[in-house]
């Protein structure tokens, strides 16, 4: 057997950043980590690195690192702080692949060095790919690095893509749960609390997907970043509704033939995948029985119904900052949402407000998407007033 | 655009071998033929030579062959006659694909030849590989011939497979609709009609085909036809019910994931997979629609209920000539069921007796497995009264 392979894991502490540990732990000849990453959760970053002693460990806060670098002094255990400290992490010469599993925008710089560095990047932060795909995707050309999907749906792509003609692709079909509401009506929508937002049907997620879930936000974001995962048009992507969260996307052919990826609902699948690729390891849940499932049911997805799939694809179709503007709005509006500042229905509405002001910039730098990011946020705190609840 | 490939067409006359002419005839400037054979159809192989105008056309029976050149004098379209000239087709210079489409053990001698030749072999015929299943695929890996199934069920595993780390495999899982009888009782069944088995609820085949879906031994020759295929161990084959027709197969890995193949069931779908492999070309009717179906079912496959699949397993695992034995006793059963001589049930009760009067041997040739299939034929015919409906 060769020797484990070396992770950088950028957000250990977070959903994510917890569950690839939890894989590593699982299968100790194959996996090993070489750097951790969080913004500030020192005792569990500390206790993370007592036990899988990375080289390299960074912490985003300045003083958090301090704290880190005690709690770990004589521990053999390098401690780096700040964004330079991250970095460090993402490019770090031992990581053969590096997990960006930070949530949101703030993960973008870190990804950038990744790929930069050419590395196999096992992408589980969102927020790169929707503000800088284009940018991110020519980078990754360029360098010969990987990306590797993280969430169920691009895993699930992914893997139905292995082995095929990128020419014969007609249409890739996300799946969605449909997430915590699908069954409620405008009314019950309009009444809805963080903490019924938090509690999705099928999924163990962080508290900013599971609402992005909720208002299918979330699938509007995966159609942006499967079209630079995938290099695949924006009307080629669509979205069929799917309860019980097995069947995680499907592949449509020129030919007429589908191909499907299923597993069980739990992220720890497709992020065993990514750390194993192009092997596998075995796992000790099996595969999903379908005699034992019974059926599959699927539902056409009513666009009508979750204003915020439509924000998304107006966003790919403008192109540019659109994606970048859509994000950061996303982000303060689902932070409102979860502070009890705006109701549910107003999630989509604070963001088409902030598209609506935005003017779409062309052929843009990673800074000036993060310049872009910075306005929106800066534009809605300034709008707070009139969105009190 | 390359030039079209060249495709020898064996069995041009059943319904595999028209529906793969609709296919060639449908994609003009992909696929042409450059031969065709058949048992002794003459007028319908002497229409489909003058439209395909293929290099060669073979007729098995003599007699038909003569029939057959007098009528293509002057078209420039050589006609041959006998086991030789249907030889001369499977190994044809010319053809790229061979298209093993012939019903029965009589196809087993032209695509042991096109194996020896190393060609592709697109292989609609089941019987080679559960006579000679071993054989054939030893002598693939010799020559470097290629097997691509044509059977629904086996290219889906096989396009499941395609990208994917082969000892990665958990289970093979291959969907069964059911056929004609599913839900029908013990007392229903003892009075089904020949009619009755050939109207498949799902699929357009031939009749020995069809009659075999609803004993279901279809799916027991598929186990074995699957573990020479794939290369894949008796006890890694499972089957599941799942009336639709759409999920074609399942292919599990040992981390979890499934990767499935879907396609609404038309046989066409299959056939052109299999000549345009590894590329796709467009078909006229799009995949499936998941909303649209709306749901998928399965269930457990019985095997109580079906003892053909039983029967097909211990041929399996008894290996040797055993599969030989049982091939020739299915053919056998299911002829005396639609000539009306025995009830539906008695098609297992035949086998089992042709089986437990013969005697397995190991490490056999190709000749001593044709010897058996006529052994068992001669004893069944021997014992023909006894089983007098």
């Amino acid at each position: 057997m060769a020797r484990p392979r070396r992770i950088a894991l950028l957000g250990s502490t977070g959903s994510i950043g917890r569950q690839t540990l939890e894989v590593v732990a699982s299968l100790p000849d194959r996996f090993s980590v070489a750097a951790l990453a969080c913004r500030g959760s020192v005792d569990l970053i500390v206790e993370q690195a007592r036990r899988f002693r990375p080289a390299l460990v960074a912490l985003d806060d300045a003083g958090s690192a301090e704290q880190a670098a005690g709690a770990l002094r004589g521990t053999g255990v390098e401690v780096a702080a700040g964004p330079e400290g991250v970095a460090r992490c993402a490019v770090h010469p031992e990581a053969e692949v590096v997990v960006a599993a930070v949530v949101g925008v703030a993960g973008l710089p870190a990804v950038w060095q990744a790929v930069g560095a050419g590395k196999r990047v096992a992408l589980a932060n969102k927020e790169p790919l929707v503000v800088a795909g284009h940018l991110i995707a020519e980078e990754a050309r360029r360098t010969g690095a990987e990306l590797i999907p993280v969430d169920s749906e691009h895993s699930a792509i992914f893997q139905s893509l292995l082995g095929q003609r990128r020419d014969a692709v007609a249409r890739v079909v996300l799946t969605a749960s449909g997430g915590a509401f699908r069954d409620l009506d405008p009314e019950q929508l309009a009444r809805v609390t963080p903490r019924q937002a938090l509690a999705h049907p099928t999924w163990k997620m962080g508290p900013k997907v599971t609402v992005d879930s909720a208002t299918l936000m979330n699938k509007g974001l995966e159609l942006i970043e499967a079209r630079w995962l995938f290099d695949v048009m924006p009307e080629q992507l669509d979205i069929v509704l799917h309860r019980e969260s097995i069947v995680h996307s499907l592949v449509e052919f020129v030919d007429g033939c589908v191909i499907a990826h299923l597993a069980r609902p739990d992220m720890r699948v497709p992020i065993q995948f990514a750390l194993s690729y192009p092997e596998r390891f075995p796992r000790p849940e099996p595969a999903p029985d379908m005699a034992q499932l019974g059926s599959l049911r699927f539902e056409p997805f009513a666009p009508e119904r979750w204003p915020c799939v439509g924000l998304a694809r107006e966003a790919l179709a403008a192109g540019g900052t659109a994606p970048a503007a859509l994000n950061a709005a996303d982000e303060v509006a689902v932070a409102w949402f979860l502070e009890g500042r705006i109701a549910f229905p107003q999630i989509p509405r604070v963001i088409e407000e902030a598209l609506a002001a935005h003017t779409v910039q062309r052929g843009t730098s990673l800074d000036a998407l993060l310049a872009v990011d910075r306005q929106v946020r800066d534009f809605l705190e300034g709008k707070q007033e009139t969105w009190a609840a």
